[in-house]
């Protein structure tokens, strides 16, 4: 038998909160062997674990500490117990495993890392998990729409965009909607309301004026307090009459995300739908190319698994990953060119036993 | 020469992001060699990293990734290179190094863990630390102040609290208060609004209504977005009359507290100041005591560093630490009985040569 070995808090290694649904703020002990997860926790958390936790064993860590005697150092001696008592064959630990804790038990016990178990640990996701992730899906719809609202509502003056009379930022739209998420019981972080040059950067969040033709990117995805799992949405607007290439990208970037979604189904390799984003950008014009100053056109991945982590298995991107059913995954075609700029258009769909559907779809934006 | 050695995610270890004063959400590779700080991070975060953070050299990691073949396996490479070029004598490692990274070169250069080191570096706080910390405390302050008025003002009705026509619950108190945080720049979470029992037990967040005639304690965290730096304040309120005991336990709490940082200055052990709180109650009336349903009075200890982490080093319980001038602790004696409620009364002080400062002083209050 094998046996996975977690000591981390549940912040850290989503895997904990997987197998016990409750969060802790300190480090604690668990295995995992066959479906069956135990945890070894503190005094402190001992009675709240029995009673919230999934575990299906919650053991008091203390008992075992006090068991061993000053002379024999603690992990040698745990680890030798736990092996005894589930006829332990091999431990395997993630990468990440706390070095001092290897380092005492590594000669006394069969240890290794199996870095594979771990990062799929969650990919397959159970109806309530869906269902929570689709919860959070409907705050980010609902609170995208609003804020699609208020671009289209704005007026423009010297080019930079008004709503009720005060200046939009991207700094005001990231802080009304993150005040939102809280209200409806979400925590959001990182909000990107980037428009223009910020724009054609993914990663760069946006700050400063909005202004009139230029694609604007909300990307928005906010995390159930409750439950810890999280919705991923990317909207593209721009305000004001773009031009011809305009229109061109942005319905490129639309229409790939909806072929993507098309052809997601068991069985497709993430890969497969990578080379096709590629492809079909080019098709259409805006292929990936490099220049002095970096990589223009698709420049990500065209997806990723979410859950109870906002990126976690599988990467929709150049490894050949296949794609089974109860995945959930974000799917997020984009375009990025100085010239031009940014426009990415993203949906968290759920892989059924025939194809996948969107969770809670909404409007799509653009031309507000 | 010995190198401190991080591979983590500026959201895990702060002392990354103490280092480099820079939030990353991928994990990268730093050494500190004295007081010199040095990164290694991907092509991605290079230029943010050389403009913004405040490590003394960064370098492409990609630079050494590509330089090890694919037949040599990175990291011992790395370490003997590193090893090299610094002139190392030692590197040492925190206990949570990823165990995998451990395996590779515990034998091809010399490691050693050192919790200590990585557990202290961030005790002396800078001015500007001390400054970030202090707007923290000046937003809790605001905020509980802010919360103590809607307390203070609500009507009671069958013992329950109202304001603006709507039930007083731990739940909308703490949801109005991180709202109001997030307004002013800080993310707020586990925010303690905790009536009667609840209050009792100093983990519980506290929930449903809130009632007259019984302590209610409000314990506030927020961390500022811009920095990453915490403040830390708890105050305990009471509607309605209280009756002599709770008066006596209310002000015990209050006089201790006061009597604590009349104390704190460099060269006391928090050991005395830990000692100094338990004898206080005692000599009050209101001894630690063990019953069958757990432990009563002064269940935790009299404080905690305070600064990119909530809880850090220096823990002022019953260990026999030095505090010495640029620390920053929280002081937050607390007694919990369930015949009578909990009290507790937070602040944070900046230890300076002599004694310390409030930082960010505000009201008490108790009676509202």
């Amino acid at each position: 038998m094998k046996a996975a070995v977690l000591y981390d808090t549940t912040s850290h290694n989503l895997n904990l909160l997987h197998w016990g649904h409750l969060e802790a703020p300190d480090p604690f002990f668990a295995i995992k062997i066959c479906n069956r997860t135990i945890a070894f926790v503190s005094e402190l958390e001992f009675g709240r674990f029995r009673s919230q936790s999934t575990f299906q064993e919650v053991h008091l860590w203390s008992e075992f500490r006090k068991g061993s005697s000053s002379n024999t150092p603690f992990w040698p001696s745990f680890f030798r117990f736990l092996q005894k008592q589930y006829a332990i064959d091999q431990f395997l630990l993630p990468n990440d495993f706390p070095a001092s804790i290897y380092a005492e038990i590594v000669s006394v016990v069969p240890v290794a890392f199996d870095a594979a178990f771990f990062e799929t640990q969650r990919a397959i996701k159970t109806v309530a998990e869906v269902g929570e992730i689709r919860k959070a899906c409907t705050v980010a719809a609902k609170i995208l729409q609003k804020t699609m609202e208020k671009i289209r509502n704005s007026t423009v003056k010297d080019g930079i965009l008004y709503h009720e009379g005060k200046v939009l930022t991207s700094e005001r739209l990231q802080g009304e909607m993150e005040v939102d998420a809280l209200q409806q019981g979400c925590c959001a972080q990182g909000t990107i309301v980037a428009g223009g040059a910020d724009a054609v950067d993914p990663h760069n969040p946006g700050s400063g004026v909005l202004r009139e033709k230029q694609f604007i990117v909300i990307d928005f995805f906010p995390c159930l307090q409750s439950s810890h799992y999280y919705g991923d949405r990317t909207r593209t607007v721009f305000k004001g009459k773009p031009t011809e290439e305009q229109v061109r990208m942005y319905r490129a970037v639309q229409e790939c995300q909806q072929l993507l979604i098309q052809r997601i189904r068991p069985g497709v390799y993430a890969s497969e739908l990578m080379s096709f984003a590629l492809k079909f950008f080019e098709q259409q014009g805006f292929a990936r190319k490099q220049t002095p100053n970096g990589c223009e056109g698709l420049i990500h991945s065209v997806g990723h698994g979410i859950g109870l982590d906002l990126h976690e298995y599988p990467s929709i991107g150049s490894q050949p990953i296949r794609l089974e059913p109860g995945m959930v995954v974000a799917i997020e075609p984009g375009l990025y060119f100085p010239s031009l700029g940014g426009v990415r258009m993203e949906d968290d769909v759920w892989i059924t036993e025939t194809g996948c559907e969107v969770l809670s779809p909404c409007e799509q934006g653009f031309e507000v």
